[in-house]
């Protein structure tokens, strides 16, 4: 009985990822260099180690039938060399080697006819200011690797912006981005199974703050015609994008109503966090049954619509966890809480989630419900 | 902060109730003689020792700010001991006291002048036969202890079933029940919080093969009339039932359309796991609500009807699970398994819960699901 799964990453995706999979009877180990970790209090076993070391990935290769990851940090290579000797790996090495390097990524998209931001590599504040006469400003500089939640992007608005944007990216290896005059920014989560199933869950629409994700509304608030193009262009990436899994898509919607990929996750994703509470089937169930080769889930709405609001550190320290008690007095409310030790400025600590009511009636108790917790 | 949460028995329910308290962010803590329960493998620590174990249980609350159970073969004085130390034991020691044994609990129902079979405390044969005159046959001669999922019944339809009644009990504390010749079992989960909280979920019908619960459908099919009797009954039960947490009320409906109390469960129940799909808050969250204090969560269903059936053992031996692909190709199902080793006949080994359409229909889909899986 293959039943084993084991995850390179211990965080609040793999913790959720462990949920979903222990409920359907896996046995599931995680790596993670932090001991304790939010999926490691959950899942049968951790491996502490780095999520690129290659002793322990390979540890973990021995003790499962599947493998997985919810992280892009980790190691490809070795990813590859295991697939190779037979142990099913999904998202595939392949497919996480052309996602990590956003310029990889972009040149996918090009490939494939997927519409994007324009982009161009730089490596030089020459290049940059080159490039920027012909994109005109503003634009985006962008590192290629390494890059989630806003980590690795800065906005140049004119020239002098630049030596203060190569400063903040310093040693990394770059592109940029025409800068997109989004009105909204939507995402589509969307998954392949081994046996080449694939499953669309609806578009929603995110908003970051400081290029954090901050909200999810599902669905999104936008027209029908909208609607069908974020889909479109999701089936159509997932045509060309090989390997099973959860994939977030992120896109924009300009003021005439374009919609231009922005980045995909290869991984399960934020923005699909409500699927747990909203939809038939969650994204991380969806994942765990999309890897090893089981049927996919409904990925259709059990309630007419979702808020979800994640729960970010505002200092560093000691986790002191107050107010959940008011949040969960308002009727909807979730509170999902991810046990990490420390709290640091902008970490994901954990996430709310409402559902039951009007949009609008469902946003204000989000909101609400976020104000009362502090962490 | 107080965040621990010890639960003493490690079995289905606990590896749910862990599952809740989890995902709100508290640590957990079970008691499970068998190491890798299945609690055990989802929470943070298990001690393995029996469920009565003096030393263990002593451990558990050093270790806990809140103490519940998930059985209730556990040592009642121990707990009522550390109650007295200031650790917070819900349900109470004392509620468990009352329940635990069938004729307490008969007798705490006949106070509160709530309506249930008529019963008799029985020692000999001689007690039985002369009980029986009195009620007339059929007569249910039951186990005051330990007697759950129909471990502890045994049916007389005539004199001669005596001895054969008695044999199966043999060395256990007996009493008598008159038969009722039901037409449909109830089950309404009711929750009371430590603030005095009290929340219903809906009334639900449930079926039994063997004794043991087999499949629950919510909301009953039964007039407004008897939805409403089985609703005031459970109110009423816990008016007087004291302690705080989830309680399990299993009743009968005549062919009149009276509604009798058959008996309580002082802890989440099988009747009540299709709340993890069907309802704003699942019983497993809500229990973890009440015994800490948090506000009870919303109990309405979010879905029209939901159909749960329980995957049960067949034989004994190794778990070797197969069908899951075949099951979960089936729109509206999810599927539990409670990550046991070890399958025995009629063992409680996982259920299917079906939300999303009209009742036949998902019923129809229960089945089949509950087919294709082997376990």
């Amino acid at each position: 009985m293959k039943n084993r799964i084991g995850i390179v990453g211990g965080g609040q995706l793999g913790r959720m990822l462990g949920f979903a999979a222990k409920r359907l009877g896996f046995h599931v180990t995680v790596i993670d260099p932090t001991p304790n970790s939010p999926a490691g209090q959950v899942v049968d076993r951790q491996i502490v180690a780095d999520y690129t070391d290659e002793k322990a990935i390979r540890t973990l290769a021995s003790e499962s039938d599947f493998l997985t990851f919810e992280i892009e940090l980790t190691n490809a290579k070795i990813l590859d060399e295991i697939t190779k000797k037979g142990i099913r790996v999904n998202p595939s090495a392949k497919t996480l080697t052309t996602i990590k390097d956003k310029l990889l990524q972009k040149q996918f998209l090009a490939k494939a006819h997927i519409q994007t931001a324009d982009y161009k590599e730089v490596k030089t504040s020459e290049d940059i200011a080159s490039v920027a006469e012909e994109f005109g400003y503003p634009i985006m500089l962008k590192a290629r690797f390494d890059a989630y939640d806003g980590r690795g992007n800065a906005l140049i608005s004119k020239k002098s912006d630049i030596p203060a944007a190569m400063q903040k990216l310093k040693g990394r290896l770059l592109y940029v981005e025409k800068f997109v005059p989004f009105v909204k920014e939507l995402a589509v989560m969307v998954a392949r199974s081994t046996k080449d199933e694939i499953k669309t869950y609806p578009v929603v629409e995110t908003s970051h703050v400081h290029n954090i994700c901050h909200t999810v509304v599902a669905p999104a608030q936008v027209s029908a015609a909208v609607q069908k193009k974020a889909q479109q262009l999701a089936q159509k990436t997932m045509m060309h994008l090989k390997g099973a899994g959860v994939f977030g898509i992120e896109m924009f919607v300009t003021k005439k109503g374009d919609v231009l990929i922005n980045e995909i996750a290869p991984r399960v994703h934020n923005s699909g966090h409500y699927t747990i509470e909203a939809c038939f089937t969650s994204q991380f169930e969806q994942h765990i049954r999309a890897i090893t080769g089981l049927p996919l889930g409904d990925t259709n709405l059990i309630t007419p619509s979702s808020v979800m609001i994640n729960i970010l550190g505002n200092r560093n320290g000691a986790v002191s966890l107050k107010g959940v008690e008011k949040a969960l007095a308002i009727p909807g409310v979730s509170v999902h809480i991810y046990g990490k030790a420390e709290t640091k400025k902008e970490r994901k600590m954990g996430h709310i989630t409402v559902v039951g009511g009007k949009t609008k009636d469902i946003y204000k108790k989000a909101q609400q419900a976020r104000r009362y917790i502090q962490i």
